[in-house]
């Protein structure tokens, strides 16, 4: 039993005291947002010893970092370094997307490496695994998929993304209106590779029943992917992506009635004037479910800077009521991320997540800007060091130019507003 | 005679060409832009070998990135490479803000190196050359003010930031709401500093007859200054900043009746749900003149990545019709910026601006990502590569992990979903 199951008994699961703790929420609140379907607590029955992590309204919007090997860099410890390095930089969750190496052998290192929840996409083992075992993905056994669901969820994946709404009726849609890019999502070109050959329809779908079980079982998060995200601007908000959005729906409500807990994942490239309307639909469309975004990109021309640019859409998307950010790093669309990357990643959707809270009066958030601005004010930089998402990046800086009067900084110098301000109102007080 | 009267007496000046060409605009929308203020090309009628530069609505959002001097780090060379250095990174303008060292000759030197529009703000040579010659700012003679401003005409200065609207009533709202950062411009804070100990209201808004007289003869832009802009979220949007925008929104029309171009600039430090407001808000007082914003930054707690933060503000202010955004570098709060710094503050700056376009719907602002886009799904990189803002930082990316399949990046490899749909639709259309 979950704990959604567990909460409508009228018990009180651990983590969602935990959550209540980290957040200060009351428990009500949380348990009519888990039973209403608006908060997931994404935590496998077999991992105990991890951070329980709240994402839905109305908690603090939630950052996720990918990780994970290539077929071109596939070294495990590189990748248990990047997640760590993510948890440290403050990820609220990691995700395992590796595609080289032993795919089970790297999981269950990051799994034990890491105190927050973790996320996996099985078909991307399950396709790997078709392809070294089979020949080719469209050789992959139905079973198999299933199989590496269970696999994983024994492992203690906490979260999967599984693309149940890449359909064939789906593609349909694309195929009439047209794309430039077609799809980006990895999972979702797998599962579309193998229904074209095969004729048939998405395993994940025709059998999302079976998927429940597992999911209930260990109580795993089904975070519902998005295969027909838009790959560019161009693409946005098309039929296809809200026809898929309409099926996450209909199975958001099928799994609520097991009780199983549900988010759904959003784009992509999604330029600023659909972020709203993109936010919207879903929260329509899947009845409040939580919203993950991967994103959303504003702009396709600045590759080495995609981290900025899901910046900003993420930040606009977590005002409008995203829940969940996952982050972009600067190697996007280029290359696999390196650790200092990785960190970079995080901290730009921490910025956004935070920036969005602030706008949309989560509790707590603006008091954080406030208290820096207080330290600020009194120029006490312990103390903004203290409070900052980047310390050390900032002490940094501060330290290269030393500045002369120690309370200022090199910017200004002794021309610095606050102190001068400061200084003119003492006197004039002084004087009057 | 400016442009303003020259295309009111029906002649077309060569920098409205020049500027029609260059945004691929009619230059009856220029000309019926400039007469009615909404439309700015600020260039000192000394200043002929420069690009014309066009801000407002309908042409694209512009970027200008601050540099120069402090008393911490007077490096005359050091700054002239960070103006290149802007330039080059694609910056539409330069401010040249010194405060350090000989600023006549900073400022002559970089009006030399640059191709670009240059503004100053005169308040600050002002200010420190009457601490070196009578031994403080509060001993500034007022007649000191208008010499240094038709010195930087002289000069060449193209724009210049003058705080008319901090007045002893503007202050006076502050005092009655209170504020955690009281006045964070360091314009504003010098002519405060002089007004409070002199009992004096601002010069620069008691003669502003005498400014429009020096800015007629040179054709400048004026900057009109928000010295009250907010220094903190908490501060954001209230009392005292509009009332200085309503200042500013007056002196606005006294400018045009002169036939003076005119731009306002805005704040600052902005949550996300305020931006809007902000924008409609100066768009309404000011009779639609170009807004010109520093970030906006839209939370304090990320000095050292301050560039991220205001990228969100200023990417939303664009879209909500900001025509002109101020760069703010990694190093913002924490010291003066190096040159690569500055390169990453124009570029996220930029990105800021374009995201707002798209969104916007600028002409010709989204085909440029469709071009990208384009590139992409041929995988062709070297197109790719010539289109994007940062082809060097993408490059040296990409070269790190080579792909063993050269058409793919180190990211996903031989399971890249562009090339694995691809593959998959030629094998389908060859099979039907």
């Amino acid at each position: 039993m979950g704990i959604r199951a567990e909460l409508k008994k009228g018990r009180m699961p651990e983590q969602v005291r935990e959550v209540a703790d980290s957040e200060g929420v009351d428990v009500e609140i949380l348990k009519k947002g888990i039973i209403e379907g608006k908060i997931v607590i994404p935590k496998n029955k077999k991992r105990s010893n991890i951070k329980s992590v709240g994402i839905g309204y109305p908690l603090k919007t939630k950052v996720n970092a990918n990780v994970g090997t290539s077929t071109d860099q596939a070294n495990k410890d590189l990748e248990v370094c990047k997640a760590i390095a993510a948890e440290e930089a403050g990820a609220d969750t990691v995700m395992d997307l590796s595609t080289g190496g032993n795919l089970s052998e790297i999981r269950k290192e990051i799994i034990k490496k890491i105190n927050v929840p973790l996320g996996t996409v099985p078909i991307y083992q399950a396709a790997i695994e078709a392809i070294e075992e089979e020949g080719g993905i469209v050789h992959l056994k139905e079973e198999k998929i299933f199989d590496v669901i269970e696999e994983q969820a024994r492992d203690g994946v906490d979260f999967m993304t599984l693309h149940c709404g890449v359909t064939l009726d789906t593609f349909e849609r694309l195929k009439i209106e047209g794309r430039i890019m077609d799809l980006v999502s990895r999972g979702g070109t797998f599962l579309l590779t193998w229904m074209l050959y095969n004729k048939k329809e998405n395993p994940l779908y025709t059998n999302f029943d079976r998927i429940l079980d597992i999911a209930n079982e260990y109580d795993i998060t089904l975070s519902l992917g998005d295969g027909f995200r838009p790959g560019a601007i161009a693409d946005s908000s098309d039929r296809a992506q809200f026809f898929e959005l309409r099926i996450l729906g209909e199975l958001t409500e099928r799994a609520w009635e097991q009780d199983v807990q549900v988010m759904i994942e959003g784009p992509g490239h999604i330029p600023i004037n659909e972020i709203e309307m993109n936010v919207k639909m879903e929260k329509k469309f899947c009845n409040g479910a939580p919203f993950y975004v991967l994103g959303p990109l504003v702009t396709d021309v600045a590759p080495a800077h995609d981290h900025i640019v899901s910046a900003i859409g993420g930040a606009i998307a977590s005002y409008y009521g995203a829940d969940f950010l996952c982050y972009v790093t600067p190697t996007e669309h280029l290359g696999i991320p390196g650790v200092e990357e990785v960190r970079e990643g995080v901290i730009a959707s921490r910025i956004a997540a935070h920036a969005g809270d602030v706008a949309k009066g989560i509790p707590g958030a603006a008091e954080w800007d406030r208290e820096v601005s207080i330290a600020r004010k009194k120029m006490d930089w312990e103390r903004q060091f203290k409070l900052i998402i980047d310390p050390d990046r900032a002490r940094k800086i501060r330290d290269r130019v030393k500045p002369e009067i120690f309370d200022v900084c090199s910017m200004c110098g002794e021309y610095c507003a606050i102190k001068l301000l400061k200084d003119t109102l003492k006197e004039k007080k002084r004087g009057e």
